[in-house]
């Protein structure tokens, strides 16, 4: 059993990336006190083909090129030889981006316990550039540019650092533990349990998990939290998580972006207007079939802003 | 398409256990705001007993007794005929107890999302007689009874409740609303999104979610969280559901009793040690390969005071 | 408790669907000795909305009309909802077939096991019309339309017909069971084990299981299961499940047909051919970055016969 | 990208294990044609211990050896670290092994498919001395030593290998493939589709796949499997990767052996008979609550044969 927490070099037999190998053990840092670190890694793109091989037997040979048969896959959904690789990070981040990444169920998680141990005096402040005000036609979504007053967005830091500050101070007094001597604050109080104190902390905390995907998964994780309707705090560690994919699985990367990521699904009735606008053949809303606001998308998409109903 | 939530009655052809038709749809609350409720269930014992007659075609006629053949299932951890049935939850608890809750990945799950709606102001103070210090002995729970002064029980629950209040005061503060109006505060003001204010609310607001869940997994999920080393909130959960399932599926509830919940596992070596005992042997700590630990456990269990090791 | 195998009638507060109601137990024939019984179900598309509405809480207002909320949910990919709904069914069908279907892991499943019980003499013979050759430009299909001659086909009848009966009666010769007496054919023979014996049968033998999946899954099933690469003697028993789909939850039916099965999706650069036909503007094969392949399948989509690459 | 099927050596920060090194990509043969291959591994027993600590936090720093961790761990069912460790196989089986192995859900495959490709003229025969009849006592199993004659042996021996061959040979005139030109063995044949001819196989014909699964739940697949009540031509394959456990987490291989695998539980029922059994104190078997089948399993492993009821 070796130790791979020095940093030390070991020889393997294992397929191995030497641009995974570059960063492995190191600490990414992701918004003001976040991080990501790989740990460990299982396969490549050539694990995948290989797999793939099992399957179809000879019935693969026509496809020689790696690359080539990656894009099959990709493209026919054919999603179990991308399982085949796997990939473990350590992920530092506020509590309430750890409760939209933990609703991932096909993952291995170990995450900091706030029954074993106290957590540290770290929080999420947003930077000035990501308060902003709710989204008017996107009922989950803020803003995307802050058109907010510097007064105002003082004023919403202000309210962040004190109550997180307050809170903190309140957590030591409940368990009843200096933070600078971790002794009892006043000796005659017991001080509370830390699975009872943690409840007075905030969402905004950092926690900190151990987090073991596959690459299937870990695409299909990447797909839903680099969207742009995803929470930009989750939003960030996917898309540092994306680069690291590319340079991990560079074939792989580039199936997922123009397969997935940059690729677009119609609709039956979607497909239908298409085709006629292809032909050059007139079809109006009401016969279309399609909902008023999934007309105006494809409308937008296409860049026909002639007939985008207001 | 019927609607189940006017309490009507309908006719079916489905299994049907009238003891939970009795408290389908009702609130059984939990906590100071907590609740459960039942959405919906399918199949009973004899759901059970049934798929595994699938399973073991004729090679089961010989257990003829419904209550015997659950019994024997239970015992040899044949678990896929427990799978057979579900049962649908609508929960309402606080955050941490929540983050606790869904780290189990066999359910399915639809919690409320505070970017799409506001939370409410209720959060969770515990009772005074939950209140106390943090275990000596075990490094994850507070000791059972709570052997704090009153006074300290006050300063306790004065923090928790004047934290989660000036929180939720600025939660609203941030997005801008007024409590009872839900008009802007400040005309001047934009307010920021709900997905960014959330962030200032405390572990202890409640949450709410549907949990849809196997028998065998949701027996799974009860054997840990009515574990007496479970946290508090999340055990009196736990155990109300095993009310709940005492009245769904007797039987199973009964072999569950007898073969998981009051039964226990001995190691290699602690049987050992119990062969001897029973024979009358001696055998020393040092002899027998069990950690202190391991060994004060046994000893405790068969009242064997005399050979624990301080 | 009671018995749902007598067809009797309860009466239930749960959600009820009388289309469903209707044909509960019924067994449903598929291929020449196969079937699909629907056991039991749990939920229906009101089911669906309900847990919607608990996720985005007032969020979902606007959408008033349940229908267009479940058609949002499944143009978005929300899926969760989805999970709320359960259903359970008895299936019979040929070996080789079962080795797809339970390949599906987000299922619940009790199969028959031939360890315990002797399986009957019932092995599948595809009809005359469903028996044809391999297709040349699909390395996983048959042709579609049997193009061989009423000569060849009785011979692959008669081998599939002699292979199946011979390896059956040698199946009772290792047992050394007397098919219609189940005494012993040899009284000086002990014959051997079941989960020995049952090696010898050819993968056309029937099998049964307990089926339960809830209907996310269920539909990821029938987007693959019923698409014409599927082999014919699993997509025959897809399409009837779609059937009972229908039955079941009609809402969620029509958006699964309009925004999955009959959806299409383009790749990245799938979607710029595509703008530029719609602009009317020329695209060559090689400015596209599209594979042959690909090229041609969308051309053939879209009519586009004289740009197709032979 | 690198390949790991020329046997190269690389150099990597990742835990690395010497034992697992020096057998990584050998074929070890299992039955007569099939085998196991160690294709990929993540993580050994200090990256379990790593993942732990991140979990309890300081929590952990009393228990400071980490042999001692895993124990504890182990012990009390605190699985989630041991899911950090991850292992892929290539494995070569009969399909009636394949059909079992294959029901444990939460692993990873990529099996070889018979739609796309030829499957070789390899099916299983026991040896002799694995062929044996069914057990009395035991439903689902046959006699552990063969108590057959020689004659009835060398039958079943005929039967086994005469039938898999001419399945084979028809095999191939259904697709009228000669074996060694791969020609047409009829030119006026066009032969059925390889979907189609492969049902005529039977089930002991060697397949092959991928198998990629976490620590956590290949010990349970090995505690499951490695039973004596599982079929002997899967348990071989179980006991030969429960040795690569050895090698590769060998403190991990020591608790299991200790807490599981050796380790045994008992029912409330039968606790209460121990107890007595301990304090001297008598009792009967009807006083006990226990069924007669449960009473003897405990009087016989506790040697207590005079009480045992016949």
């Amino acid at each position: 059993m070796t130790n791979n927490q020095d940093n030390s070099t070991f020889s393997t037999k294992r397929s191995t990336v030497q641009e995974i190998e570059a960063i492995i053990n190191q600490t990414i840092p992701i918004l003001d006190h976040g991080f990501i670190r790989i740990i460990d890694y299982m396969g490549d793109d050539n694990a995948i083909v290989q797999s793939a091989r099992v399957s179809y037997g000879k019935g693969t040979t026509q496809i020689n090129a790696d690359k080539a048969l990656i894009s099959y896959l990709m493209r026919h959904h054919h999603t179990s030889p991308f399982e085949m690789c796997e990939i473990k990070f350590h992920i530092k981040a506020p509590i309430f981006v750890a409760r939209q990444w933990l609703r991932h169920r096909t993952a291995n998680v170990n995450e900091y316990s706030a029954r074993y141990s106290i957590l540290d005096r770290e929080f999420y402040l947003p930077s000035k550039e990501n308060i902003s005000s709710q989204s008017t036609n996107n009922k989950q979504c803020r803003v995307s540019n802050s058109n907010l007053k510097e007064e105002e967005i003082e004023f919403v830091i202000d309210i962040l650092k004190n109550d997180a500050n307050r809170c903190y101070d309140n957590y030591l007094q409940l368990m009843n533990i200096n933070e600078n001597t971790t002794e009892k604050i006043d000796p005659n109080k017991s001080g509370i349990a830390r699975e009872l104190s943690r409840m007075n902390l905030n969402l905004n905390y950092y926690t900190q998990w151990y987090w073991k995907i596959d690459l299937h998964n870990l695409l299909h994780f990447l797909y839903l939290r680099t969207h742009n309707h995803a929470q930009y705090e989750i939003r960030i560690y996917a898309q540092k998580i994306l680069e690291i994919v590319q340079k991990w699985v560079p074939h792989t990367y580039e199936a997922f972006i123009n397969y997935r990521l940059e690729s677009k699904s119609f609709s039956k009735n979607a497909l239908n207007f298409i085709k006629k606008q292809i032909k050059g053949e007139d079809i109006t809303f009401s016969e279309s079939g399609i909902s008023k606001r999934e007309w105006n998308d494809i409308c937008e998409y296409f860049n026909l802003e002639d007939i985008i109903i207001k």
